[in-house]
């Protein structure tokens, strides 16, 4: 096992990566207020790991509320979120009891924002049992429901007291999630770790047989990429925003396709791909460095063609982001790869050219 | 005008308390982090002052979306809190778009929990329109909307850049929100500042007949009061907690009839009464102390009377309180006019006798 910090002050936080993890109790324990904890799961998980952690939770003289909820990303939403209230409220947890977020990073979003704003606010512990919540959204604090305008419009920023990876829990991700989680390892190499994604390019075949080892250093290198920029920009004021490469295109993808017709990491991959054309219209990047990213995602079975919304849907999905300042859609490109910037300025018959119906399936 | 500073590092801000101040568009516009703000008022508050703060934003260079609620307690639900987020959504307000609310503490609490959680969180300046808000719900960054379990149960802390006091606003007020409102002012005096109290017993008059002069000078002591205790605990682990004298049997008061039956101030009012005897029935005070609680209560127009709502089920509603730790619900109490503290060792049986429907009525 290792454990990473996310240094924030008195709200830094570790991060706990390894085997085996799961089993061992005292890494919940140490970090809770009072022996009590809710755990937030859903349908999918619950019948994996539910039972096998409430038991050792139990035995350690915890009180356990277990909370599963449907499975899915169009499950992450207000009525969702109030069954965690409703169960909460009825049990009478406190401001000292726990949440633990047990599943992906839907689970993680929506128990994240149950335990920001149940009594205005207590402890969280995430354990992420996918890659992509695994190196992603449960490491940085950001917790959010969706909105039928808008993906993660209502949340806050509320940074759990730890985070427990157990990569065992890969074993049993779906192909497709394996590789949506792979999306995000991939963004880390691009925006900031040239290094990262040269490896990420020889070992990517062990990472899609699934080699423990080659899993472990992926989530570790991409913590630790997370956790970096976490510890400097908190509240996303300033270079946190580069975390988000490819998701003002990907977001506008699950929004304009429906939540959950896509999954957050394939809709990111091909949102990276049109970030990366865009960088080359600009005349950041070359040819070769689009086909190095357009490659690298597609040997690990992300889309590379975004759907065909048309030219005006995109925009106003765009025009939803967070990130959009004083009208302007701010988007994140690439420079090369390692590094990434924020461009507002990027002109209309630009995005026109990377958004039309026989590029975005070129 | 007077300005108090809310010490909170970073995060602190100004309490402007004076007359004419929504005249004075400086006291907004230099907080803004754009020349754009959603004004969140109700259906009452906007015909008396939503017109005139538009115009005069407007003429400042500030884009305003107004944004009018149904007035009243039973509002302050998820329901009404989606207005403002569709409002706002359709709108296209972002990150640095400043949420303004306008009005009572209702508004105030619906309208920072927006503010906190839109988007994770943008700006926020309170204009607080009835002296209950100006002195207690628009200092503290509490925010909330209820639950059907319990009042303020979803929540967060979330601090406004600058607090706007117009004592003007005051003048129409009706009379029952005036008394609601002194009931927190008198509070300040009984749980830490036994000058005010006094101060209060030889100006009661005043204060109900509006005199703009002892108004003012209620609403900065208060503001003082409360200012010092939440610099010192912005999150409520220690001293902040005694400025919920009279909440928990207030709290229980409000949702055993019904949100909006009670106003807040006057559940409040007889909470204290039922917090000053059960002080008594443990020897801290004597009948010389409640009654003087009392009597400035009665003369302030306020409830020193609760309704009889049966022993196990003040239990069960008192139970649902968030200063409840380990199953106990904590009680603030009176150790003397002046000084208040936190008990979580009320037995049984004084509970009993001071709930007992002949006793709640005495």
């Amino acid at each position: 096992m290792i454990a990473l910090e996310v240094g924030l002050g008195d709200r830094s936080y570790p991060i706990y990566i390894g085997t085996g993890l799961l089993a061992e109790t005292t890494l919940i324990t140490k970090h809770l207020a009072q022996p009590r904890v809710a755990i937030v799961t859903n349908e999918t998980i619950a019948p994996l790991y539910l039972d096998g952690l409430t038991k050792t939770l139990e035995a350690a003289g915890v009180r356990v509320l277990p909370i599963v909820l449907p499975d899915g990303e169009s499950h992450k939403v207000w009525d969702t979120l109030n069954i965690v209230f409703d169960r909460m409220l009825t049990a009478r947890c406190e401001r000292k009891t726990t949440v633990v977020a047990l599943g992906g990073g839907v689970v993680g979003d929506l128990a994240g924002f149950a335990a920001a704003t149940y009594q205005r606010g207590v402890p969280f512990i995430q354990i992420p049992t996918t890659l992509l919540a695994q190196v992603d959204s449960s490491v940085g604090g950001k917790t959010a429901i969706n909105h039928p305008l808008g993906k993660n419009m209502i949340g806050a920023f509320h940074q759990p007291v730890a985070v427990i990876a157990d990569t065992d829990t890969l074993r049993t991700l779906p192909d497709r999630e394996l590789s949506a989680g792979l999306a995000e390892v991939i963004k880390y190499g691009i925006i900031g770790d040239a290094p990262f994604f040269d490896w990420l390019e020889a070992n990517l075949d062990r990472l899609l047989a699934r080699d423990p080892e080659a899993l472990a250093y992926a989530v570790r290198r991409s913590c630790e990429n997370k956790a970096h920029v976490v510890a400097i920009d908190e509240r996303e004021t300033g270079p946190r925003a580069l975390l988000n490469l490819g998701h003002t295109f990907g977001h506008a993808i699950e929004a304009g396709l429906g939540f959950g017709q896509w999954l957050h990491g394939e809709a990111v991959a091909a949102g990276m791909v049109l970030a990366a054309r865009t960088s080359r219209a600009l005349g950041h990047i070359g040819d070769a460095e689009v086909q190095r990213i357009e490659r690298i995602l597609a040997r690990a079975r992300l889309p590379v063609s975004a759907p065909d919304l048309g030219f005006e849907r995109w925009l106003e999905l765009m025009g939803h982001d967070k990130k959009v300042e004083a009208g302007t859609t701010r988007f994140i490109l690439v420079r090369r790869i390692g590094e990434a910037y924020i461009d507002a300025s990027v002109p209309r018959a630009v995005l026109e050219r990377v958004l039309a119906p026989d590029a975005v399936h070129a």
